[in-house]
């Protein structure tokens, strides 16, 4: 079916769920009802609750109507007919108010005792509607006009689809998406939660989720580091007098967290919302020489930005994160190659974490509709991306253009990914900077003898580890592969008898460098072992008289059941071989 | 000789410089000349500059005033006639306006020819200062009154002392301090760098100095992972109600940078002064039982300090630094064991850093008459001060005590650290609170199913990373031991011939892990070898064909010179055991 043909049925539905929710309820008054991505949504105000037993009653009513074949009657009114016609409905007549006076108001009937204000379309006979799939979703709060000084109504959300099948497939991908959905999960596995009082995107992780971040860090950085990039640490703040020379006072101060008034105080501070300027220091402290190029500075970099909190999304939107950014300076000759070595390097992580098949590529240019946004000159702007175009094409990527999607300096090639609802961000991404390099003096002597500004690219190599953190929940369903699982093994005994036994296994593990668990509880083994699934811990060692006796192990993956009995020294080589060529075996 | 006499001697002495400078000099005006520390100084208006040429000549002419034995008269005056006495000297006639007009004001005079206005005492003679011992240090600018709008003056400096020998032991301390001084060899090292317009204590980490402190930062978090310390990552910022639930707000608000301000923004901001309040929200993310403690909670944290820029020196005194801090909720009766482990945590560190010798102990309490700078009750105060006392005094910790030293919530073990000019800062903390639990409501259900407060116990294990770093600099002078030299090893060719085994090697090493680079320049070796011993890299590997044809390397260690020549696996197993061990080999 046709988007628009969809959301008129939609739309259609909505006042039957009206009709419907009048039919059942004493003193109901109506809202407003539109069609929205996944079906739609009526606003009531009634004395009573509509509870979730009754969900199967008004589907019931709403077929009834369906199958009664009511009319959609469209009725011209002039405001004050319309006033009149609406006395007891204080929503529409709120709505009708606001209306100029000389607007043609709408109303449209459904069989001969209902009607609503509305400016349609819709289809011509409830039977039309006969094919459509619903099912109400929930019922939760809202405030008419979304205002929190009016009264709060009661909204019931309806999916709506041409099929049943369609229907199913959806809800059956709303319920995988909500047992993945890291927002949820991240909580219950311990990976973080927030305080109010801290405040919105500012999410605090807890052991379980620093451990991860803390692994993925030391693997960035080894990496990085084998790939000749040069660790630097710089500070997370500087006077105002940087961000006017980067250009982020004009173009990027809005986003900032800014310390000091310039009125009032001598020294104005702001917080990093990139490392570019501060990393720019390094090439800065010595001259350099084109045998000194590339030069390539990572650094485990926080950044601070300062987004309204209606933006803020458990640990994929935040305002405060920690990203491995990375800025190297180059000669135009070594251009092409270095971007190449920067997303070899990006996707090598992908691939590493598993998260390569989910992300697409977006070649990010300017507007050049909007050039406030940005530094620099229309030449300067095709050039470099005429060069990033010839790179891309020349390594064969496929990609999508986002116009107005560059950094105020230069364009980007981001790397993009969805989360478990369909939101798609920006994970990775590479820049091409050929102007801040002139505006902080950057400069290197050539073959020749003479002075020039390096191209500068600007590259994240794994993308803000909060967020990586999020699409790895979502992706696991917090089932992490084992080299990042925060506790790998979970060493349990079966009674009082091979306590010692599992204490010693343990240290075993211990000793070997694994992160280890023991459930020593005076528990049954099976609520023990129940437990650590919920935790999705890699491995589960239980340890009995017999394998006490034998010494062995019994062994149980929480994603194959039982796999038998073995000795420990066998079973350490195998998840060892597991853990350090990082294996993803769910 | 006893502290107040040598000052009287050291100023005498400044007014033996001020007769040999206006002797020596035209147009002499003079301005003040008070003893110090290790000397004097004197400050001179002379259209002339003072070269250090003429150092040699100033100490004769002094010399030879003391010589003749001239007197030092006091003399008293009336206001006006002082004026008229110094007529010519614009700095004393400044100094006398400013003194009251009932003020006696005395003049010493020196021989028949000279006269200074002083309040004395002095010697009676020249010639008691003949013992004395003395050197002109340097010359150097110093604003009139320290103010930038009035004249720069020339401020010479004397070292000043009552016998050569001490005067010699003075300087070659001196000599040595400023050798090892971090703030000077941080920089020539590539550790750190500072720039202006990014602010003043927050210093730029240069490769070098990021990587020290990414192998400080893992050595600790796994050596805090062993000892059962739990990886938390919190944000860096707050709104101020979390800080007003702390006792920060009150107490520590001007030491904090604040983003907002209360009256017209709806959010207030603050970057965090410590983690404590942060930290406490992984203890409330659950309910908890003694069963659960103690909790240790660990964190490479980020802290930020609003220092005044006066404040500020190298890596020592910053407003943004990275500490491992950590929190400990226990039981009464769990409370000395910890302590006692965060003690030998801290001992460790120390040991392991060679810095344990240079430390002190200082048991940091309240000040019971300043007790607006506190939350708490005297009692709360005596009874957490004895509970520290019984655990340092079982403990048999030697401390000193500082009054006035605690923290707002609680008192201190305080580990203090000399910088190599004598400053003593507090490198580690260790602290016992009994407040802020209840303050955030953390409880524990105790054995009787009773609600209670945990003890809190707040310690750092190594300091702040940047603070540490320079006192590692300052006491290696730059040459670290191995496991925490930036470059490990440098592999030199002595020729071309030699160029591919040099490359061979140096790929070698780097495969078993170390941190090697390649000087394969076209430069002689012994340009090469000296270059490396001023980056004081730990081994230098030197290759020429001999060592190509029997396989062998060539080794210099840079505190030992030529250490012989190695099979390279026999080689690589030594420096492998100096690394694991983190051996101090200097």
């Amino acid at each position: 079916m046709e988007k628009e043909k969809l959301q008129m049925y939609r739309h259609s539905l909505s006042h039957i769920l009206a009709k419907a929710v009048c039919g059942l309820y004493k003193d109901v008054k109506v809202a407003i009802g539109p069609a929205i991505d996944n079906g739609f949504y009526y606003d009531f105000d009634i004395p009573e609750s509509i509870r979730i037993d009754d969900f199967a009653k008004i589907e019931q009513r709403m077929r009834e109507i369906i199958n009664k074949d009511e009319a959609f009657e469209k009725i011209v009114l002039t405001k004050s007919e319309a006033e009149k016609k609406f006395k007891n409905e204080p929503y529409k007549l709120d709505l009708i108010e606001h209306l100029p006076s000389n607007e043609q108001i709408t109303l449209y009937t459904l069989g001969d005792d209902f009607y609503d204000l509305c400016r349609g379309p819709h289809v011509s006979h409830s039977k039309e509607l006969k094919s459509m799939a619903f099912k109400i979703n929930k019922v939760s709060g809202a405030y008419w006009r979304g205002d929190e000084k009016n009264k709060m109504l009661q909204r019931v959300y309806v999916y709506a689809f041409a099929s049943k099948e369609e229907l199913n497939d959806y809800i059956k991908q709303q319920e995988e998406a909500m047992r993945r959905d890291h927002n949820k999960l991240g909580r219950e596995l311990g990976i973080f939660t927030t305080v109010d009082y801290i405040g919105q995107g500012l999410p605090i992780l807890l052991p379980n989720g620093a451990r991860i971040i803390q692994l993925l860090q030391r693997f960035v950085e080894d990496e990085e580091q084998k790939r000749g990039w040069l660790l630097t640490k710089t500070p997370f703040m500087a006077k105002s007098d940087l961000y006017k020379i980067s250009g982020h006072w004009d173009h990027y101060k809005d986003g900032m967290f800014v310390l000091g008034d310039e009125k009032k105080d001598k020294e104005v501070f702001a917080l990093r919302p990139m490392t570019c300027p501060f990393q720019y220091q390094a090439y800065l402290n010595k001259a350099r020489s084109y045998k000194d190029l590339p030069l390539r500075y990572n650094e485990t970099s926080t950044l601070f930005r300062n987004e309204d909190s209606g933006e803020m999304h458990g640990l994929i939107r935040v305002r405060q994160f920690t990203i491995s950014e990375g800025h190297l300076m180059c000669t135009p000759e070594q251009l092409e190659d270095e971007f190449k070595n920067c997303l070899e390097l990006a996707t090598f992580m992908l691939k590493t974490l598993g998260l390569y098949e989910d992300a697409s590529f977006r070649f990010s240019q300017w507007d050049p509709n909007n050039k406030s946004k940005y530094i620099g000159t229309k030449e300067q702007w095709d050039e470099a991306q005429d060069s990033m175009k010839k790179i891309l094409d020349h390594l064969n990527i496929k990609y999508e253009i986002g116009i107005g999607e560059a950094a105020f300096y230069g364009p980007k090639l981001d790397i993009q990914i969805k989360n478990v609802w369909g939101k798609e961000d920006t994970l990775i991404t590479i820049q091409i900077d050929q102007m801040l390099a002139e505006k902080f003096g950057m400069e290197y002597v050539d073959k020749n003898g003479e002075k020039k500004h390096p191209y500068i690219i600007h590259r994240t190599s794994i993308g803000c580890y909060e967020r990586t953190l999020a699409y790895l929940i979502e992706k696991y369903a917090g089932a992490f592969p084992l080299w990042l699982a925060p506790t790998q093994i979970k060493v349990m005994n079966i009674s009082e008898a091979s306590l010692n036994y599992a204490c010693k296994i343990a240290q075993k593990f211990k000793e070997k460098g694994f992160r280890v668990e023991l459930d020593d509880r005076n528990e049954k083994i099976g609520k023990k072992i129940r437990e650590a699934q919920l935790q999705k811990i890699p491995y589960m060692i239980v340890l009995g008289e017999k394998e006490k006796n034998d010494k062995t192990i019994g062994v149980r993956s929480r994603s194959k059941g039982d796999i038998g009995t073995f000795k420990l020294n066998d079973f350490i080589k195998l998840i060892k071989k597991e853990n350090d060529e990082k294996i993803i075996n769910n």
